[in-house]
């Protein structure tokens, strides 16, 4: 696949398309906003890497003052391992005999490596797979109200915990939940109730971490946590700016694709589809948004084609050939297409990564 | 990334997960079966490369009569080239001068390389790009009620099939069309008027190409056709047991994924989710089925997650740590995601075929 990619130097309308872009200026503000936020509130910052899965970006962020990365495998892990970050949290159940074989080994060289569960099949496995000689740490899951993984109630947080905490080669590392989209009070409440039951067992509690882009701004509803973890703020997407934690200007990322086809006055094809933008919807009607023509509306994807409806639009539209640039409704998804990312400064592309982390399987 | 792909030999259930596995022996049921009914019609077949992205399963096609491959892009056609496939139709509109020279050079090794156009860019582009010496065929694009590409009208096919007569390096290659489903009668109107008035131009019309797995036992209720391009049927998955296509037991592809949490009674959750079976929807209300829980609805969701609602089951469920099959909505797109793809033979691993032609941006 020579020449597929962009040299540094390249002009973005020579960029050819689909292809996403990553605006450097943008994300470094991002990272800044976020960061001091978090420092504001005295509280750790753990980004999740799911979102750029590149390693430079992550050593970015903890120079900018995060604690260490939030990763969901254990393959995805290894990949921020060998670029040297020493804090690792993996925030899934971790199972079967190859994939904990494989944790161990991460063990060894990453110095503060821990793993999230919420069942005893989870804690069982992990137990029999790491000594006193060097304990895991394990977080207990909680469901918050987020309706996914983790305990029901705060008294099986409590008896999980324990679970950890008597096994010899684990160490019980606190709490972590992903919570429904404003549910901050339901955090708090689950959370103060666990950690007394905690208490009151001599557990204690040592951390509490929390997560989510859409609430970062609302993180200080929820006093009791220690940690926030998040992933898409460093590019942001249409989304993030629907839950207000974004402008359209603060998004780092933006498909570029081209109108290849004009069949009707009120109908563009463009080249990107299922296979450049997902057909992650998150509740929107359409797949992403046109800043330059605001009445488009990508109505449908194909897996090589965009539907895009120009009724709304004034004028004649884009033409064959324009290059158009797209704001995705969900850019952590989009990331996971591309084996490379493209970044620019000012609409000149200044260097293009390998994303280290995609195809990372399990 | 060692380690993340089974040896020719792992039992299935030894596969780690989330995992997309072929079953060889239904393959080459699809591949023989697709064959068979052109053959029956007479009619060329040529096989659409984006539902396996793999040139070994392209020359089993062309070895069961296939006349050659559907390719959407240039990049993705160079795989196939460098398989020695001779005879690969793009159908997409080319343009910009890169992609326009790249074309050109892989026109030297391909002997029967064709294109589609459905505006006059996109011929002049070709035009300027192409000679005498060595000319390109290009295809008429038609819309005949699929909504996406195309020209409006016969004439228009007409016009649109001068200008490429026109042009010295080209030649008018046909016409070619992506219909609609159930689509048949407007085809086969479109096409018997534009052929009338080609004919009166004294244009000819060497080829008819219409596509589509969902169609693809009713392609004889287009007679004009000359020859039929479809994908999924190699594979099929949900959508085509919805549109009657195939049956369950003929989905060649299943998604291997493992029950990580049981928070609730009604609730489990695999390790599978938008970055495995992706968001596509196609209109179902859920996210694939789980044939050995025909209750169980994967409700929701998120990256790395997937939601399964188990009202609808009878019995406890599947526990954590139990490997499920899920017959994804929709095969293509799967595929997309995964680096290698995994074969296996009655549940025991054949081979780990890279996909060769996945991430080829354009």
């Amino acid at each position: 696949m020579e020449g597929i990619w962009p040299e540094a130097g390249t002009p973005l309308s020579e960029v050819l398309t689909p292809m996403p872009v990553i605006d450097e200026a943008r994300m470094a503000a991002n990272i800044a906003l976020a960061q001091a936020h978090m420092d504001g509130l005295g509280r750790a910052f753990r980004p999740h890497i799911k979102t750029h899965k590149l390693p430079e970006v992550a050593l970015t962020q903890l120079a900018a003052g995060a604690v260490g990365i939030n990763c969901q495998k254990v393959t995805e892990a290894e990949v921020f391992a060998d670029a040297g970050i020493a804090d690792i949290l993996i925030t899934y159940n971790i199972l079967g005999a190859a994939r904990l074989a494989r944790l161990k080994a991460l063990q060894a060289r990453v110095p503060r490596l821990a793993v999230t569960a919420d069942n005893a099949t989870t804690v069982a496995g992990l137990a029999a797979t790491f000594d006193a000689a060097a304990p895991l740490r394990v977080l207990v899951e909680c469901d918050t109200g987020g309706g996914r993984c983790g305990v029901q109630t705060p008294e099986a947080a409590r008896d999980l915990a324990r679970e950890i905490a008597d096994a010899e080669g684990l160490t019980f590392g606190g709490l972590m939940t992903y919570p429904a989209p404003g549910g901050a009070a339901a955090v708090e409440g689950f959370v103060t109730k666990a950690k007394a039951l905690l208490e009151e067992a001599g557990l204690g509690c040592p951390a509490v971490s929390v997560g989510g882009t859409p609430d970062f701004f609302a993180a200080g509803e929820i006093p009791s946590a220690t940690e926030h973890r998040a992933g898409t703020y460093v590019y942001n997407d249409r989304a993030m700016v629907r839950a207000g934690h974004a402008s359209e200007d603060d998004c780092a990322m933006h498909v570029l694709v081209t109108c290849v086809s004009r069949p009707t006055a009120n109908r563009a094809v463009i080249d990107a589809g299922s296979k450049a933008l997902t057909s992650d919807l998150l509740g929107f009607p359409d797949h992403g948004l046109i800043p330059d023509y605001p009445g488009a509306r990508i109505t449908g994807l194909s897996e090589e084609h965009g539907v895009v409806d120009l009724s709304g639009v004034e004028g004649e539209g884009p033409q064959v050939g324009e290059q158009l640039r797209i704001i995705p409704n969900h850019t952590c998804v989009v990331t996971n297409l591309f084996d490379r990312m493209v970044f620019h400064d000012g609409g000149v592309v200044t260097r293009v990564l390998d994303v280290k982390a995609r195809g990372t399987v399990w």
